[in-house]
């Protein structure tokens, strides 16, 4: 019933509500864009299951937010890219989070594995 | 692959994830205990697939930690129990957020339906 | 030299930046709007040296931030309006949270007293 | 009347108000603390009229946090330091944010410059 891969699915889950509601709103630049990819990277990994996660902000969405007289901008789910993977037992899951263009929402989705 | 249940699994892992990281830190006395767990029910009410949700923040608990000069404590991990029913599709999974004494830790698990 | 008008202006500060990092980032509709400001209202009332608080969250902008599938958005400080009201000791500072379209920047300043 | 000072204890207030609550939650462990660290100071330094920040978790109260099975815990206001150094205009001022273990508290406070 709560075989390996849908707890995998689950944790995968936590990890991705976790890290957008944990770091929306984080003031961020062009210039500390790669320090808070790694500590959200970071951050991440400290959490159970983890094998392996990819947070990335998007360079153009961010010099276009941080086009204020302050040059910074609050970190939000249009500009925000993060991928984990999760072990669980034997079941691996891959899951991402990335904003849709079309729906005009942080989209989070299992993905199929692709190696 | 990507059956319902899993996905309704991933689903639920999302909002425990969401919930923890977005309210924890939030102010909370006794007197908007009522308030604050209305609003966060409602809060995750509005996300997808969700059938059903169910916030408690420990009263004994919070008296503890609003024993402070100022009469209100942040909401910690400690102090919060969720459980959310997701649906999708066919699948229905029920999740709660749990603080476990004995792993000194706040324990998000899938768990099974009990009606 | 740390006179009551300083520190009243300092505890402003803390509330609008408390309130602000706290709930941007939470899911909100046109139908929990209301709970929503309510709740942060709340809880900030929770925080010592606060006379009076007022939340608003922009109609106009959260019903086309919930033009989604999924009909609704994560809080952001384009739609956020907050106004304190700070009592220390003798002193009383007002201060507020608007958003300046002009500067599209979320701004917090010091308001003079308006009665 | 909105003195300089005045004004500058607000922002001071803003940036610990903000520090406190956008990070408060997040996963934190002895091998990331230090990457933690950092990136809540370049987080803090993007902010306005910020001349210096300092930011410390206490590495007793993390260790301890931290014993159970996972060896993460979620950053609370027990174990987070943090001073800010703000300059507006002519004026300066610096404030901490330090748990009083009196008063079971974390507190905000504005300091003298002690130079």
């Amino acid at each position: 019933m709560l075989d390996e891969g849908k707890i995998a699915a689950f944790e995968a889950g936590i990890k991705l509500g976790a890290l957008f509601h944990q770091f929306v709103g984080m003031p961020v630049s062009m210039s500390t864009k790669k320090s808070a990819e790694h500590a959200i990277e970071q951050s991440v990994k400290n959490q159970p299951y983890v094998e392996d996660v990819l947070v990335r902000i998007d360079e153009e969405k961010l010099r276009k937010a941080c086009n204020n007289p302050f040059g910074y901008a609050s970190l939000s789910g249009e500009m925000l890219y993060a991928r984990v993977k999760i072990r669980y037992g034997n079941a691996i899951v891959v899951a991402e989070l990335k904003y849709s263009e079309d729906k005009k929402y942080p989209e989070m989705r299992l993905v199929e594995e692709e190696e």
